[in-house]
């Protein structure tokens, strides 16, 4: 779509990720309900400097002026987020023309993915108005840019701290749902975009933009389709080369490729293609947004990256234990047998009733931060073992005496034990804490994620998907150096 | 086991799970921290008539009386739990053994599944003495008991009104956790039973036990291994007649088999002969904890069961629908297309501006209960709709506002709705929350969560283990009847 159409420009991704003003076309005062509102309330809450908003109907709007149009602006405006139905879309793009304006955003759906003739003639009309204009677009049918560094958002909540995370997705609603769960896992973000549509800057674009953007240390990408299969290869096997790409493919059955096509007018045909070419250049492939944050948890956290397949599993319970047992099997994990010498190195200081000395490894006094430690070094001298588990549960036993995991004389204790065992072993430590759903806990549970999290430890909420997310990076890892 | 070594003994599980008083053997005053410890404490609290701490070292223990012995005890002893190291066991229950006691329940590990000689022999011995002494043993290597009609339990925060549903299991972990995280969704529980190593109450027995309990309607088992296949075969068959019996074998890889062993000492050679049975007498199948509460939610609160596979999907986000149509595809539920009847229907109340008039239905609007009604009312006349799924996020935006969902004029119309809609179409209508893992949105999300269970909706945790769960009764309920 750009190759074909694109007339120089001056404006960067660069510039329109950094914009100093944004004005949102479209606002209601009356009305808190709309994408508009919302996005006044996130920049004001974000402390973004310099919030427009434009309607003609009113002087004042959410405590800020407002002003007619874009062009009746005093100074200069870099972004535009609009909030109108489609059918206005090319008068508010005249307007942002004499302005001088570098981007529009465009909320506003109900573009080509309605699949009616007329709407996709909009597009391209909107699209040449845009060249002419020396402007870009963004979307239509997105949510826009979340940009911590530059206090840009449009929605609340999310971490405004900046970090080495860029994340380019077809979906909205993923581009805002990703950064707030990640965040609790301690996953801060360079740029996150939301591009729906593709209609001007697409994913080819944004892969190349990130690969090279030095803020970005990870690249994570929601794509439902692509136009162009060998430029997408390209882009995509050089940003792999240097750094860790994680895909979630959109629509990958029938019904999931039907939804996809009205979703954002994605051509999905090709799912097969897509993920072979997702494989041959090395990116790590998800299913979801939650494995998606495992994955990025395990590339951010759980370092140094594992040398091999072998983990050791250690914790309290039977059953967790066996569960391990099944789900490391599964995912592709080995459970290596411990030496002779770890054995009997662990009957020192581990109990012998009912405890299982095999890995996974299953001890009473598996809550001692000391004991975590020694257990750790005593397990990851075996030169089998690369990856080292520690599985903790929110049991109704052991939940009893409240506080008792989020306190002082266990949490920093046993994230630096942990910390400690896997820095003299160079091997990387992760931390399955299982949640439990019911109300009673909650608040110790988000302690004792929150503790651990902030201590730097990789947290996963479950022993399959710390497995799993460990699995694909260990992959990936070999592959990398490889090349 | 029973079968060759049974003695005639007029003591019934019914007896069992219905004691009237409980010694427990082993308690230290000074070790908070122990089995005996939580024991006490949660039998304390949920009301159980009378306790007695056994150990001849204290005359009090935790405010209660503490005997020398269980023959010391005045009056009548029906169970007796015991935490003393496994060495001491004979002469524990030689102690039982003039009292008349009903059942020992061992929490001590270190028998069998060390898979020591001497071990094996102790248990064999142990089983003489209670066929001597006309009492049964649960465990050992256990939890035991958890009986909410008998305040009986030994774990705190478990609910303790009585429901309908029985959950056998080999590990004392999952027997506790299952009813937790199921209570927080609305699972009531008529008995459940950990039974470890099973020595002499075992798997059989149980499954035949439930299976003609009129207080139990659902049959769950967590089963690492079985002694007697084709008893086995035989009672599960007889149980799955009539009731709906939910299986998860642990143990299922090389490496949770070997975990399995020496956990309860189970021997479970044949993963793929006992998967055949469970399938061929119509149990269902599940891999984790979490996908049996997901079944059982679905068995007990997703009526009338599905007629078929179709299933619609209503929600507000193109990429939950997206990721519905995947999900639905995988699970093997049919995302039926709607008729045009329906479609036009739709047309009148539903916007048109990037909702998808297909399935998964997805428009702005679905948020407010009358629209709601009304799609599902519209969706549900087709005849190829068996299930009707309502998904719901807390992103980042919609959960601006704090109280948006948690309120009246949202939580309980919305539950009246969806309610209503089911009822009228005589189809089943479930709920998938989407829940947020930042600290910052839980209390929300658990409301929300409480006010949707408490309603008597079917509640998952995301649309994929929301179909999994349907799929699977789909199956069951269609091969149910059909025998």
């Amino acid at each position: 779509m750009i190759n074909d159409m694109m007339t120089s420009s001056a404006v960067t991704l660069d510039d329109i990720f950094n914009p100093g003003s944004v004005a949102i076309v479209g606002v209601s005062p009356q009305n808190w309900m709309t994408f508009a509102a919302f996005a006044i309330y996130s920049l004001k809450e974000a402390g973004f400097p310099a919030i427009y908003p434009v309607n003609p109907k009113y002087t004042e709007a959410y405590g800020l002026p407002c002003y007619p149009s874009v062009s009746a602006i005093p100074g200069r405006v870099d972004h535009v987020m609009v909030c109108v139905p489609a059918e206005r879309s090319l008068d508010i793009l005249d307007d942002c023309a004499g302005k001088g304006v570098q981007s529009v955003h465009f909320f506003t759906a109900g573009f080509s993915e309605s699949g009616e003739k007329k709407r996709i003639e909009l597009e391209r009309s909107m699209l040449q108005k845009a060249r002419a204009g020396g402007f870009r677009i963004i979307g239509p049918n997105c949510t826009g840019l979340y940009v911590p560094r530059a206090h840009l958002t449009t929605a609340t909540r999310l971490p405004m701290e900046p970090g080495g995370i860029a994340f380019l997705s077809q979906s909205g609603g993923h581009s805002q749902d990703m950064p707030l769960h990640a965040g609790a896992r301690g996953l801060r973000f360079s740029k996150v975009i939301s591009y729906g549509n593709a209609l001007d800057i697409d994913e080819c674009e944004l892969l190349e933009y990130f690969t090279g953007d030095p803020e970005t240390k990870i690249i994570a990408a929601y794509i439902e389709g692509v136009r162009d299969g060998s430029r997408f290869r390209s882009v995509l096997e050089k940003a792999a080369r240097v750094k860790p790409v994680v895909v979630y493919k959109g629509g990958t059955t029938d019904a999931g490729l039907r939804t996809a096509m009205s979703h954002t007018a994605s051509m999905t045909s090709s799912v097969k293609v897509f993920q072979a070419i997702c494989r041959q250049v090395n990116t790590i492939q998800v299913g979801d947004i939650q494995e998606m944050i495992d994955v990025l948890v395990a590339l951010s956290f759980a370092t140094p990256y594992p040398a091999g397949r072998g983990i050791a599993v250690l914790g309290v319970g039977g059953g967790p234990s066996v569960e391990a047992g099944d789900h490391m099997d599964k995912v592709g994990l080995q459970l290596t047998a411990l030496s002779g010498e770890a054995q009997a190195e662990l009957k020192k200081f581990l109990p012998n009733d009912g405890g299982i000395f095999t890995n996974p490894l299953d001890a009473t006094n598996l809550v001692f931060p000391d004991v975590i430690y020694q257990t750790m070094k005593a397990v990851g001298r075996s030169p089998s073992i690369d990856i080292m588990m520690y599985h903790m549960g929110f049991h109704p036993v052991t939940r009893w005496g409240e506080g008792r995991f989020a306190n002082d004389f266990f949490l920093k204790p046993a994230a630096e034990a942990m910390q400690k065992a896997g820095r003299e072993m160079h091997k990387p430590v992760i931390l399955a804490l299982n949640p439990a759903s019911d109300a009673a806990g909650t608040d110790e549970q988000l302690k004792v994620q929150s503790g651990f999290v902030e201590a730097g430890l990789p947290v996963f909420h479950s022993i399959e998907k710390a497995g799993l997310a460990m699995a694909r990076v260990e992959a990936w890892w070999r592959r990398f150096n490889r090349a």
